[in-house]
């Protein structure tokens, strides 16, 4: 493929906006290590291109997905990250349907910064989470810097675009306590009764959970803030709750 | 000013790297919530730069700072980050001596990337630390991109440069406990003893603690991993161990 004008190649590259990924229902990972745990994980890769002088592992024996080969100068054309080390693949997003159980959950509401949501997709999947949802005006999980962010953790956990409002009902009717982030709530620490099952909701790196969506939590809670910083970055927050609930109520 | 010769706008240019900023001991903070910050703690703010069309807020009622109003090409090329918004300051380093006591510290082994070490000093700030000692071989903490990242809690605590080892010696003979986080440490929630002083090493982005540094520490924790993940991002890290040894601690 020595061509910019060849059809896949332009289908690829509109696959570096989300409008281009959400029509085509495809996404790209860059990189040996995300390829690699694709190639592990169920989802499905539909092609891998490589970099003219990309020597391939020779543990990648798949089967039935397209390889191309590109020139350096197109190869860099598709690649969008620094860490794309000479290999992009082409992946279709998951049709998996997920049904909520009782169990547990990061709900995320309206986050931003793409690193943000990367790397809280990986504290969702070391805290051994069941989902991750996202809610309307959270940034694409497919953004290149949020799947670097991520590293590989989408394949290991389900990431679901829904409802919040439509989350909440269903993870209460399940008797899942649904926990919002909130200035009013009260401290972690104090939060005595904590069950194996939680769900979790944390917000908007500038304005937090919305009023809506706290007022249909079960409980707000805060983290104490012990010096003067105002708040905390919305992914380290999001760990230490997330934690603090999973190790405490493994204690019990 | 409007000339690009002006000899003082040079050395405003040379604080965009860390050799100027390690030689004239002087950085630049950007964006009115910076400078606020500054304005309002004791560190010494040399020269505040304008652009042009900046309205200075009725509360910046400051004296002996010297200040300048620039057009808004030459203040475009002072501004390092998009939250700049019109106001940049120059601000002095700090020659305070800091003296290590019985207390709650956050020592850092060559982290590499600047907003990780910016949101862990902002974590440390919220979790309420005595002070962060930086290591050898870890990014600059006037890195543009860590004070941004750290919203101006280095005004709210130390942030030394020290010998990790000679800093580990002095904690130790105040019997502050010193955990170093290691792949093979005990399991976070399988500590119970956790006093109410305590100092945590965190470590590099890619390889951790060194050995050297864990070798010297009194106790090695890792955090669980419930999940498929591999480790947690060193920011989200850093939070989930300082507010569970300061909750923790808090409780007995």
């Amino acid at each position: 493929m020595e061509s910019l004008q060849n059809q896949t190649y332009k289908e690829w590259k509109k696959l570096h906006k989300r409008k281009g990924r959400d029509k085509a229902h495809k996404y790209l990972i860059e990189g040996p290590h995300l390829v690699q745990e694709a190639l592990h994980s169920s989802h499905e890769i539909e092609s891998i291109i490589y970099d003219a002088s990309y020597e391939k592992p020779e543990e990648w024996n798949y089967q039935g997905i397209d390889e191309y080969r590109l020139t350096h100068e197109l190869f860099d054309q598709i690649a969008q990250t620094e860490t794309s080390q000479g290999v992009i693949a082409v992946c279709n997003m998951s049709n998996e349907k997920v049904d909520l159980k009782k169990g547990r959950y990061l709900l995320v509401d309206s986050v931003q910064d793409p690193g943000n949501l990367g790397t809280m997709i990986r504290t969702a999947d070391a805290c051994g989470l069941d989902a991750v949802i996202l809610g309307k005006g959270t940034v694409d999980q497919f953004n290149d810097k949020t799947l670097r962010s991520a590293q590989g953790s989408h394949f290991h956990l389900p990431v679901i675009s829904n409802d919040l409002g439509r989350a909440i009902n269903q993870l209460q009717e399940l008797n899942v306590p649904v926990y919002a982030t909130s200035l009013d709530g009260v401290n972690l620490q104090a939060q005595v009764t904590i069950e194996s099952s939680f769900a979790v909701i944390v917000g908007n790196e500038g304005n937090g959970v919305t009023d809506d969506i706290q007022q249909r939590a079960d409980f707000k809670v805060k983290i104490p803030m012990f010096g003067q910083a105002e708040s905390l970055n919305v992914a380290v927050a999001t760990g230490i709750i997330l934690y603090w609930f999973r190790m405490k109520g493994l204690a019990k």
